[in-house]
């Protein structure tokens, strides 16, 4: 027996807000992932740069990403550049062939640009200036995340092939790890990480609770990103594939946490946290392009597969010289590219070189795009701090304050 | 089509129950909001506070609140002086004629009085005693707030006269911010924010990411807070206005930190974090008062003011030497006003006259009463610690420990 | 009316899924708490350890314990050894006679487990080695568990004689309570909190606005233990349930909240904050074996007389010299029998004698059943780290790193 139509209606829409409301506290998650590993000294303004980016990001997704993304992009490249026009006045489709209300997709949709935005804050923290990485924000948001958007969730070109990628391994995770590479060229290396000989400095975070805290936040909401991005939940079938993505999404990251434990005590003889936490996020990422067709050990493979790139990733970014301070590029961007690659192994409607032609496609566009971004602010107003500003800390220089005034380096009796 | 009136029973209840839960949250982001804000010798207090208010608040508010808030108001100034009579072994109207759970409704207006209580720990945190602040928040959940709130939400006499105030910018947010301005008027300036020759100190707190998690997870709660205010699920009209409050209570959010951001980088050449926290905070209140009918530009530029309301507003309180710690009073009062005044530029039911008239009635009423018993408890049992209690910090003296043991100003190896 | 089934089907398995997810979010709440109520230099380890558990209890349910709970028990003492076949290509039964979707009612079962593996990391903490502490879990996520929890969950021989225990005050905390009691016996107490002349050192915990955030997270996620416990959500009377289950979850805990306050103030002059802390959780394990029946004054009372247990076991534990890092077994196993034997005040259904039956039987099982673990565990590997690594911190020896490098015990300039 069908449901009725209004009860449908219902029940999609308030699986797309409640869904979104967990994963606009990712915001929450990636703030104390960044702040906890990142130095005192520039706490505050990492705190700043994620409360700033997330709603410079809902605006500029307002102004111009959304319908870029989803207003008749028709099998194309992107949308019309036109404000959303989400009219409170509107009287929404009197029979419910809408499905769902305008406002709600619109809601979910927009927690999800500022997810790709946090993932660039913590690999280029502690040296980038704030309001050249906040102008970055405003064009990812506003054009490079919606382009590549309409090309997949908007049915553009990619999706017109056959392309897919349930919740956004590539669209969302691999494009802002994409974004952050170039960011990271373009910004260098913090002073001292890598001296002449070579030699690679590993450079602590200030709070490891903190960082586990936002692991944990991250987590909490990712059941959000995925789950509701199975779009409804006013059908049986529905309501199941949101269980089986439920169960997935958290076996995946349990698959990456437990691979990472065993690689780095095995390989370092000492299980590390902070490698630890990003299994966690890599196996969250993973799962993240097909949360619906796996079995569960299918879950915890993909997961731990995600964890095992990142504990050999992230050793080699820096032999590559490429300074990501919090682990972002291993977990979004190479975890990203493998959970996209999977997801043929466990359905039967993906195809691995449509999935490869997929990523290569977003990857060239967001990294060559984010270079020309970066690069241009660069030459404008320049991206990065002075060396004395990075050695005083962000949080002195830019803001005039100290994130623990009364410990910590700057620790002074008040 | 009409859609079963049980499924109807069970979406308005759940919505009660899910968004009452989120606003229970709220409970913790004072509480980091407030520990970040406050001296790391305060902390461990400003904690217990939190929890206590919380708790006390909810039982006040079934000894006597509830019902003199909603019993038999019928038009006029309160209700029944009763415990609420929530009786489990009670069968519910067979038909759902009662729309929703009498639980549920009474869980959902239960936390909003625990956030009134807890605008106004934060403004007088640092130098109140901790029995007498709770001898406060007992009238306050019990009596103060019902009654204003029987006014308006139990159909009393503000309801009659058309009084619009969707979630509670005046009937929650400017009633708590008036009571804790009459409680900073008492209690008095903390030690050394105020020198004789008129010069501000500024007091940092303790730890800005603490109060960066306490902003978001109000934030997130805040969603609950003004989406559960449509106290309805089962429609398709339901959906649609919790989906339009949704989108403009995160968008008025956004408005109030960017606008924060820009005037605090034009006015002080660098922008304020905690500061812009307060943004997001202004935002969320302006917005309150009437989330469900403007447009999302709309509400953007009401957070947006609601954000310039707190960059004036903090320094002019420095002038008038009321110390708020937190700044609670721009954030909850000043913007709750605003918010309350906006009301009418997007809902043709709202009228300006009436709004102002519903401001002053609750804004004198509780100023007055909670100047009264602010007064009358420290006039019984005094309201501030004593100058060698506020120098050594509430936690060694109330508490007998310390929140930070082995770090900050009491740093001592164990 | 009847609902149609097929919403019916749907609420029922989202009410698992949205309740879980705040299941889930307890993982964060326990990590926080005991990283507040340890010291500075076992915070990392206690972060790792509580991701590790909830990541490996959960692979662990999958793999044995969900049908060694679940499958044919039959009024029998436990299932069947076989890792749960939830096959995301199964048709669910058409006609929805399933009530829910299998992964939704796997998830949720899922997340309890990881709650019990908790309890025991805080008791324990600040000296058990990390790979021999998750082989317990192993053992208790996969067996021990699972095992009583198919006794009365799983329709076994406690159901069938009518045992009561609504969402676990026995099965799963005091369950948790009896495996750290008898793992804090075989790993002995902290160096330095017993000394000879039989003084007890209070070791206060590094940081309690870490402590109280865990505990806001706790309560937060309970609403999700207890009102998921209802198991459905497809009827009024099922909406009715979880809208009592609700208030009275939220009124114990405030119960707890405030005896704790009353009576230390009255004991000691002095509220204890962390013993509070312990008075909201008291409150909230002594509802969970009977949410559904009390009336709100009952539930204050029941979570109160939690709170009272909790001021009189801590200092008998330390009498016993049984060193409880995070007071845990008061919370967990003290309050979780209470909480069981209150369940006939109000639930008429439920008959003391056959409470305390099951009580003991649990309590027998898991409690021998631990100790054997743990002996055997110590002999093969050794639970207890070397006085010279508990004297330098586990983060330093068994992580290499430190949760706060930039201050605290370890403070070096980066």
């Amino acid at each position: 027996m069908p449901i009725p139509s209004e009860t449908t209606y219902i029940l999609n829409s308030f699986s797309f807000l409640i869904h979104g409301v967990l994963v606009m506290f990712m915001a929450a998650g990636f703030a104390m992932l960044e702040a906890g590993l990142v130095r005192t000294k520039n706490v505050a303004t990492i705190c700043l740069k994620n409360i700033a980016l997330y709603s410079l990001a809902g605006v500029m997704f307002w102004l111009c990403g959304y319908n870029l993304m989803y207003l008749d992009v028709g099998g194309g490249f992107f949308g019309t550049l036109l404000p959303w026009a989400g009219d409170t006045s509107a009287v929404e489709t009197a029979d419910y062939s809408g499905e769902y209300t305008a406002h709600s997709d619109w809601f979910f949709q927009m927690v999800f640009v500022a997810t790709t935005a946090s993932i660039i804050s913590g690999t280029i923290a502690e040296r980038i200036k704030l309001w050249p990485f906040l102008l970055f924000v405003a064009v990812l948001a506003g054009f490079l995340y919606p382009i590549q958007g309409a090309w997949q969730w908007g049915g553009g070109w990619l999706a017109e092939m056959g392309f897919s990628d349930f919740a956004g391994s590539t669209i969302v995770h691999s494009a802002g790890g994409w974004a952050a590479l170039a960011g990271a060229i373009i910004v260098g290396a913090r002073k001292g990480k890598y001296n002449r000989e070579g030699r690679i400095n590993p450079i602590p975070g200030s709070s490891l609770p903190l960082a586990t805290l936002g692991t944990f936040i991250l987590w909490f909401g990712w059941f959000g990103f995925n789950g509701g991005s199975q779009l409804a939940l006013g059908s049986a079938a529905d309501a199941t594939a949101i269980s089986i993505i439920y169960a997935n999404t958290n076996m995946a990251a349990a698959g990456g946490v437990l691979t990472v434990m065993a690689l780095t005590q095995l390989i370092y003889k000492r299980v590390d946290l902070s490698m630890v936490l990003n299994g966690a996020l890599a196996g969250l990422v993973s799962i993240t392009a097909g949360p619906d067709t796996p079995q569960v050990w299918q879950a915890i493979l993909i997961g731990g597969v995600g964890g095992i790139i990142v504990v050999f990733a992230v050793p080699l970014l820096d032999k590559l010289r490429i300074d990501d301070v919090v682990g972002a590029i291993p977990v979004h961007l190479c975890a990203g590219i493998w959970g996209t690659l999977a997801v043929p192994l466990t359905n039967p409607g993906a195809h691995l070189m449509t999935q490869l032609a997929g990523i290569l496609a977003v990857g060239a566009f967001m990294f060559f795009a984010s270079l020309i971004v970066w690069f241009i602010i660069d030459r404008l107003f320049g991206v990065r701090v002075s060396e004395e500003e990075e050695f005083e800390g962000m949080d002195k220089v830019e803001l005039g304050l100290e994130a623990y005034p009364e410990f910590g380096q700057g620790s002074q009796k008040i």
